[in-house]
Parts: C-alpha cells; sequence; structure tokens
C-alpha cells in the first residue's frame, strides 16, 4: 500500500465533466490499494477571471487582496472534487492551504512554501477519504492568504509528497509526458521516459514548460520521483528521478527553446575595470535578470568595448529608459536592442562525460548558416542565441543532429 | 469617534462600480472620525452561480463541501472592497471568517456564531486601515469553514459589532428603511424612522424581508443599535433599537404577510387525550415545523374533531407523505390540503397595553368580507390566515385601519 500524491491542472478540471474524470481516476487509484492525496488547480481560465475582478477595480492592486482573491479558483476546485469523488461513491474531504497548513512566507503572488504540516492529510486519508488539496495557496505565518505564482500547483504538488513521505508526485496535464523537444515544431520529438531532476531543471528554466522550475528544485531536494503523466490516458509518461547509469548513456537529453529573450548591446563603453561592474550591479539593483552576457573589444581605436546581454523580453519595457540612464552614466554611445532573437539550448547529464559536445552544436547550427549571437553553458547544457527566424529550423537540426528523432 | 460597522448587501456590491460607491461611503465615514469595520456579502448573483456548480456535480451535495465553495463568494467581494478602497486613496485590509476568527458551531449551511475574536479587526482600525470582513462566514473549531445561511451577512454584521462593541450597525441594502408594510402592495406604506427588536423581530419572523431574523436576536440580547438604510441614498432609514416611552404609542407599527403558508386539514379523528400530542409531536420528529393550529369538534356524530395546522409551504411535498401516514394511524377520515392562503399580521408593541386589538382586526377584515381561517397571537402580534386571493387587500385594509397610512 503505497501513499500517492495526484496533481491534477486546470485544463484537467476545466468543466464538470472533466472533474468526474478526476474523481474516477482519483478512486481508481485508491481502489488499487494506495492512499490518495489530490492536489487541484483553478479550472481552467478561472484564474484569469478572477484577476480580471481585481484589474477592473485598479490597475495596479494590492498584492495582498489579489492573493485572496486568486486563492479562491483552486478553493472552488477542490470543493467540487470532492463533491465529484462523493457522487462516484467514494470519500474525500477538500483541504485549504491555511487548513492543511502550508506555511509559507509573505512574498504575495510569489511566496515560497516553508513548512508543511501533514496531520489533517494523515488523518483525512487514514479515514478512508481521499484528500483533495487547494493547489498554489497557502498562508503566512500572520494567518494571511498566499499564492505561489503561476503554475504553483505543480510545487504544492511535490513539496507535499516530500513533506508526507509519499513514494511518488504524478502530475497529470494535457500533454503525455515531457518530450525531446516541442513536438510542434519538431514532429520526430519524442516522449522521454526517464529523465533526471538536474536535465528536467535544466529543460524547464530553458523554455520547457511542462513542469514549473521550483517544483523540480523541490523534487531533487527531497528526491520526491514525479511522474508527468496525460490526465486523459492510462498511458505511462515521463518519471523525473535521480539520475542513474542507464541516463548516463544519452548524451544529449533533449532540445529548449526560448522566445521571451531580448538582446541589448551597450555599444562603446571605457573599457577599463569597474565599468561592466557597475553596468550590472545597477541593473540587478533594479530586479532585471541578465541571462548571457559578451563583451567585445571594439575594432582597436582606443579603450572601448561593447557589452552584448540578453535580459526577459518581458522585462525590456520596463528596464529600457533605466538601462539608457546607465549607459550615458557610464559613456557609452549607444544601445541598441534586438527582440527578434531565440534562445536554443541542447541540455543533458552526458555532457559531463563527453567532450566536444558543444563544438558539435556550434557546428550543426554553422551549417545550416545560423548565426550565434551569443552562447552561454553549464556543465549539463549548452545554449545559442540565433535570429528568432531560425528558431525551428535551429530546433530540428540539434534534434536530428545529436539522435534524439524517432528510429 | 465612533467605532462604526457597515453592512453592505449583495445588491450594494453587484458590480466594479457599486463596489467603487460602497469604497467611497466607507471612507467617508472614516474621514468624519469614525474607526469604520464593514462587512460584505458576494456581488449579487455569485452565490447562486456557486452553488450552481456544485449541484452540476451531484445532486444532493455534501454541507462541508457546498461551504467551502459558497464562502468564496464573500472572500471575493471583500478583497474587491479592500482594493477599491486603495484606489479611492484609502486603506483597507479584508479579513475572512478564520482570519478574524469568527468561531461556529460545525451546522454546516447554517451554522450559529459562537464566539468572535476582536483582536485582528482592532489591530486593523488602529493602523487607520478599514477592516473589510467577509460576511455570512465563519470556521468551526476543527478548522473547517462553515456558513450561516441565506442573509448571514446581516447576522456577521450585527455579531461583529456586538463583539467589539461599535456604536452602532448600518444595514446598507437597496431599500431605505423598514416600511409599516410592503410599499408594492400598498403605496400608502410609509418608513419606519425606529422601531424596537421586538417589533422587528416578530415582522422579520412574520415575512418582512429586510432583516434576516438571526441578527434582530443578537442585536436585541446585546442592545447593539442597528440602522437599516439605503446605500444608494444618504437619507436616515430605519432604526431599529430597544423600545422607549416614544415607541409605546404606537398601537400596530407594521402590517407583514407571509405566502409561505400551507393549511393542512386533518379530517375526523378520534376527539380523546393524547391524539393531538400524538400527531404534533410524530411531525416534530420529522422536523417539520408546525405553525398555527386549530381543533375544532365535528358537527356532533360521536367522538371526531376535525385539527387544522398550518407548515411551511417549502416543507409540505416532503411532509405530505409521512401526513398522509400518521393521519392512518390516528384513525382520520382524510387529510385536506390548502396553498392558497396567506398569513396576515400586524405587530405592536403597544398592543400590550391596548385592549381589543385583535377584535378589531377581526372586524377590519370581516367587513371587507375576508374569511378567517385560523388565528395566532402573541404578547405583541396578532396573525390572521385568509385566503390568498386576498392578500393585497387585507395588507392595505389593515394599514388603513390602524393609521399607519400617510398623512
Amino acid at each position: 500500500m503505497a501513499l500517492l500524491v495526484q496533481k491534477f491542472g486546470g485544463t484537467s478540471v476545466g468543466s464538470i465533466e472533466r472533474i468526474r474524470n478526476v474523481a474516477r481516476r482519483a478512486l481508481a487509484s485508491q481502489r488499487a490499494g494506495n492512499d490518495v492525496v489530490v492536489i487541484v488547480s483553478a479550472m481552467s481560465g478561472e484564474t484569469n477571471r478572477l484577476l480580471g475582478l481585481a484589474h477592473g477595480v485598479t490597475q495596479v492592486p494590492d498584492a495582498r487582496e489579489m492573493d485572496v482573491i486568486a486563492a479562491t479558483g483552486e478553493q472552488v476546485a477542490a470543493a467540487l472534487l470532492a463533491l465529484a469523488i462523493h457522487a462516484e461513491g467514494g470519500q474525500a474531504r477538500s483541504l485549504l492551504g491555511h487548513q492543511v497548513k502550508i506555511l509559507t512566507d509573505g512574498a504575495f503572488t510569489k511566496a515560497r512554501i516553508k513548512t508543511i504540516e501533514g496531520s489533517k492529510i494523515f488523518e483525512t486519508v487514514k479515514k478512508g477519504q481521499i484528500a483533495v488539496v487547494a493547489g498554489f495557496q497557502g498562508v503566512d505565518e500572520n494567518g494571511d492568504i498566499t499564492t505561489l505564482g503561476r503554475g504553483g500547483s505543480d510545487t504544492t504538488g511535490v513539496a507535499v509528497a516530500a513533506a508526507i513521505g509519499a513514494s511518488a508526485c504524478e502530475i497529470y496535464t494535457d500533454v503525455d509526458g515531457v518530450y525531446t523537444t516541442d513536438p510542434n515544431i519538431c514532429p520526430s520529438a519524442r516522449k522521454i521516459a526517464k529523465i533526471s531532476y538536474e536535465e528536467m531543471l535544466e529543460l524547464a528554466s530553458l523554455g520547457a514548460k511542462v513542469l514549473q522550475i521550483r517544483s523540480v528544485e523541490i523534487a531533487m531536494k527531497y528526491g520526491v520521483p514525479v511522474h508527468v503523466r496525460s490526465s486523459f490516458s492510462d498511458a505511462e509518461g515521463t518519471w523525473v528521478t535521480s539520475e542513474d547509469k542507464t541516463l548516463e548513456d544519452v548524451v544529449v537529453a533533449g532540445v529548449a527553446y526560448d522566445k521571451n529573450e531580448a538582446r541589448v548591446v551597450v555599444v562603446g563603453v571605457e573599457d577599463k575595470p569597474g565599468v561592466v561592474a557597475s553596468l550590472f550591479g545597477q541593473i540587478a539593483e533594479k530586479n532585471i535578470s541578465v541571462d548571457m552576457i559578451i563583451q567585445s573589444a571594439t575594432s582597436g581605436r582606443g579603450q572601448r568595448a561593447d557589452v552584448t546581454f540578453t535580459v526577459a523580453k518581458t522585462d525590456l519595457a520596463r528596464a529600457r529608459p533605466f538601462l539608457e540612464e546607465i549607459g550615458k552614466a557610464l559613456g557609452a554611445k549607444e544601445l541598441r536592442y534586438d527582440e527578434e532573437v531565440v534562445k536554443v539550448s541542447i541540455v543533458g547529464l552526458g555532457m559531463r562525460s563527453h567532450a566536444g559536445v558543444a563544438a558539435k552544436m556550434f557546428k550543426l547550427l554553422a551549417d545550416e548558416g545560423i548565426n550565434i549571437q551569443a552562447i552561454s553553458t553549464s556543465e549539463i547544457k549548452v545554449s545559442c542565441l540565433v535570429a528568432a527566424k531560425y528558431t525551428e529550423l535551429a530546433v530540428r537540426t540539434l534534434h536530428e543532429g545529436f539522435g534524439l528523432s524517432k528510429a
């Protein structure tokens, strides 16, 4: 008899009929001999409806009150699922963030979980009931309702699984697993049977949307096996687990891309110690994350250099007036912006023991005439910034070139 | 500087524009030098939408989960109002039932308040913030969310006012006060400036819908002055307070009617000790409330009598098979049912010191040819059951006859 956590996303509970389907699935797992804890997101569209109400009242809503409003989406979904389980002949009880209780810090709209009490959940499953926990929400030390940010129900699922020592956390979604790359732009993409936490973390960070990054971090930290699978079929999905020997054989596990990058070139800053540090120090103070960075000397004339870096496209409008100001202060000639870029990445644990992976990536892209504008690497990934128009070509080329395409 | 509780009903917060209006009102009260606590209902229509979702999942939803769902209506309204107050330049903080905390018994969907902690509210108003409390909801000793039944936000308002020692509880609604009778059927109805708790309680019990009965009971018990007024005008409404000398002069304060009555006649039961007691004992066991009762001897032939009583029309379908069964067991010849009846009532503290009020009521009705089918009285009210077709005529006749019509 195992203790199982099952997390269902917004599309999985997007209608009364789908909620019934989730109820049947959870009951089937229970009847198969498991103690079952279900984590639910709000019905799809509901969170946006609720946030729309708040924005109808004021342009800049207070974060504390936003969370009070947003948390109702999961509250309703959890109770509806409990009712659906009753209707299918089972027993269930909804539990909210403050009831469980899921204690977070006080960072409204993007809170982080500190601790989770397991007693209410254990009490519930011991009675033979399915515990239906509202995802995405917690409570801070003042008893205020908090939310974990978009995709936060994944985090609730994995964190609850860790807290109660569940044998696994199943993440039910509208795709049937993690793919070697986005099947929408690369038809030969394959479902991955098993992937390591480290690789999953890189893929999620580099643009793959199937799991929230924070949830993978928690799964890795506590060693919770995560099973990403479809809520509309019984097929096995993708297991995200600790690396083991069988994983080592794969050099590249997946190809990711991220269109939310914008390139900024600060042209002709003084090339002396402290200038670049000052530039990035001031950007960081404004809470703007910089991703890739290249400093290149200009063509000889004196002590001037160009600094190229990327920021999130969604941050650019906010960052731009501020960047202009810093540029001026540092004596830059001008600033250039390019939003027509994409970051293409390869990820794989095997890179650690295989030389030449990055070089092979550069050659594959060059052979297709794709110019690389910036590069960043880590122990298990290589990312290249290229013109956005090459997105599909670059992804397919790398997917094929590293042997990921279907046999 | 007074501490003031203001309760706004569903129509008063029925749209974003109306929520803004409530925000301005609350802020005006605060700027006039008061500490302000606002209690809100769900936006009009929202509770029905939420209950509709639950009924879409199952015909007989579990009461605990119903409350989890229903409570979100007030949760959203409270946070939206806090945001609207911010948008108007004020400070506010929403507080839910479990945050305040409003401790109730565990009777889901019709819970009764046991205690209310004032500390979170005091802490909020002391910071210069308006405390916006979600009405209708509480939390039981297990930490489960409960609701107080339809109209429960009135009860929250008065109970919070009692708990924190507010100078008054203002009940903002879509009418501008308590009327001598329903202005829709009696155009000469007048707004009452001041009415006693006892009279208001009788009027509410006898069909006047402006205040929930339970809220008047609490106001009376704790001596909270209640001011019923319109959220769309600044005019004074009706004060519900302890009786004082000025109130004594009025013999009849108001005329109420209640169409939710059905008459049941149990024809020809044995007229011997214990039979009637057995009848009503068995009805009570089924949790069906009986209102008016008459026992009349039949025309001579032996020891048989008819027993007439009324039950709520909404209970009749459920009660009928059961009543037939009891009737048979008691040897009744037949049972007759009549739903085409109305209970018309006059209410007034002055009746205690004025003789002949009931007799005058019967004569006024008789003069219009209205037959009285049953009568019930208390110290401060007289109710008559008459055919439903006479509703308007009976109400207008009594309103005029007892001198309540406009000068």
